[in-house]
């Protein structure tokens, strides 16, 4: 549980949707040199002010000082003043910490379409700074929730050829999680020297093995972002091609994935984790359409929440995905029964031998659609009661 | 609410699920002569075994005096088992009712991947023969209901320069119900005479603009289609290109219509009919694509069924569709108040504009994208509690 070092956390309650009940909703990580810096984003043609600015930002220069979350107002569909907003509130926070504008990355979620109140932000920077004294890592993770009902903090410590390094990952997720960064938030930090290149290409690849596999409710969000910083200040080198760099991306991925599991375990009023892996399909892109449509399908979704082993509902989501294969070769299991053999049912009493294991939260949901080699795996969130209730009453 | 002429309905409890509660769950449509078939099906490439049969039937002759239903058993992804019952039972019928199997076209709907109990079949046949005394088309109407909470039969009487022409539609829908039919059964007769070719032309652009168009879950059965008859005993001919095929066609629309709308009326836990119009999209498909996009997404249909005048989720689901558009050109109003000028909120205050309609079941939400001329219009139900409790518990 040890964070990279050179790193420094604060987190306050700035109050940012008028309710004074002490949430932390403001956030921030200072690293204590330029740190290379990469960013994944939503693909939402509506993207959220910080995203846009972040987006340039890191598009002129892979390197920052700071990243800054809000988590009460998301400053998504605001327009030219959601910018105007955007740009005001990283003055503020940068006169209070010292650094430029620019040396600091913004990401906020929380309500759409509602400006920022920017005294809200010149009240909260000065405490944000005095903040760094005595929050850490895991306070970070506690002030970027909303629904969330529980911090995502993963720690990693490797041992490489020049010496250990570390990696710390946070995220937000919950709701609106689905493809092209699930409305999620996400910070990973690491200790390590790194290429800036190589640094971005590890993130982008990591984020679609992990962050970008997993669905809550297919909805993509306008704020989606993930955060990647390196700052050296463990003294070890991670350049392309070296042990040391293999070493790093594995941990990354690591820290990742735990970071995704957790997402998807937190869904909003989920109460399942269905791993489903696709296989046997004629390409990757078949083997992503037959994953998702199972993974985003309610009444597939419905049925696990209800520990009913209508397998007639998967193979129903197989059907209508788009992906190509002969329903005849088919293969199917749930938590190691087999479910589907050929296309058709399996023999047995599935009700019998599934009733134990859906009882269980973790759900391993193997398909095959052939013998071709495309392969996909997403983790998806069931569908509930809590689902509703959260999602009809989220502003009240 | 007059039934077109010539033909007979019948309604019995055969009681393929083996509760013996009563409920009627096998109906049947007989013409009193030959009668111009047509029908439309499922897209799924899991084909339920009667879908294979009534397409490869109607393949090869467009004509059929009956259309039998079963509300019991989906006969889905049961593979060539599956097949020999379907042929079984229609021979069952067939014999009971004086025709030949090829004169009759099967129907089927209920839970999916379980083989036919066919001594129910054996012993229902009688009966679905003698109850033709007695039935009706509402009765046939409700022998095709599965969790519909109220049966779906609309009559339409329309004068042609050649006389007096009558057209029933009947229709079963609730769950699982989306694009490229929708698990939805529809039955829709007239006693005009048509020719064969205009009128499968007829039903499937019909289909498209009604039943194709609406969407409770976005899950697509393995199950669904819809057959029109035309048996001619109203001695009015509606050849192609005649006002008599005009006026036909409009009334074969105007009960699909409604059929499609009291569809979305009865989905699955629904509260409110969404009726989303999209235009100015840069073509049909993008139109579509973001019709479907906003009326699929979990957090728009939590949202109205929440009463939530919470629109940024409606441009966060326009902004992740796919579509081709400039956010900047986007306007959005829900049930005539304006909530979205050029892609940023609306100016007033929307939640107290918006109460008072949010209220109602019927919701109008029009949406434009740009200038182009690419419409799509499509019919959708809200996400309730109720939904997943039907749908956690189907099967118990």
């Amino acid at each position: 549980m040890e964070a990279p070092k050179g790193y420094r956390f604060a987190a306050v309650a700035a109050n940012f949707r008028g309710k004074n009940n002490g949430r932390l909703d403001l956030g921030a990580v200072l690293s204590d040199t330029p740190a290379v810096a990469a960013g994944v984003f939503t693909t939402n043609l509506f993207k959220a002010a910080p995203v846009i600015h972040a987006q340039r930002q890191l598009a002129e220069c892979a390197q920052a000082r700071a990243v800054v979350i809000n988590s009460g107002q998301a400053n998504a569909c605001t327009g030219a003043e959601g910018e105007a907003q955007c740009r005001e509130s990283m003055e503020i926070v940068a006169e209070a910490f010292g650094l430029k504008p620019s040396d600091i990355l913004p990401a906020s979620t929380g309500v759409i379409a509602q400006t920022m109140n920017m005294d809200r932000w010149r009240e909260a920077a000065p405490g944000l700074v005095s903040a760094m004294d005595s929050c850490g890592p895991d306070d970070f993770a506690k002030s970027i929730m909303t629904t969330d009902s529980f911090p995502k903090a993963v720690y990693r410590t490797v041992d490489t050829p020049s010496g250990t390094v570390r990696v710390f990952g946070a995220a937000k997720g919950a709701g609106m999680i689905c493809p092209s960064m699930a409305t999620m938030l996400g910070t990973v930090l690491t200790d390590a020297a790194v290429d800036a290149d190589w640094w971005r290409d590890t993130l982008r690849s990591v984020a679609d093995r992990t962050f970008n596999a997993v669905t809550v409710d297919g909805d993509t969000s306008t704020n989606d972002c993930v955060f990647a910083l390196a700052n050296g200040a463990s003294g070890v080198s991670a350049m392309p091609g070296t042990p040391e760099a293999e070493t790093l991306a594995a941990a990354v991925e690591a820290v990742c994935d735990e970071l995704a599991y957790l997402l998807v375990k937190d869904a909003e009023g989920g109460t399942k984790v269905l791993d489903i892996r696709v296989s046997g399909a004629k390409n990757r892109e078949d083997a992503e359409l037959a994953a998702r449509t199972v993974g985003h399908s309610p009444l597939v979704k419905t049925a696990f929440y209800g520990k009913d082993a209508n397998f007639g509902r998967i193979v129903a989501a197989l059907g209508r995905s788009g992906a190509d294969f002969d329903p005849a070769e088919v293969q199917v299991s749930v938590c190691g029964v087999e479910i589907v053999r050929n296309g058709a049912p399996a023999p047995g009493d599935l009700d019998a031998a599934l009733a134990g294991p859906l009882e269980e939260r973790d759900m391993d949901i193997r398909i095959s659609l052939g013998g071709g080699d495309g392969e996909y795996r997403l983790r998806a969130a069931d569908l509930t009661h809590e689902y509703v209730t959260i999602n009809a009453d989220y502003r009240t």
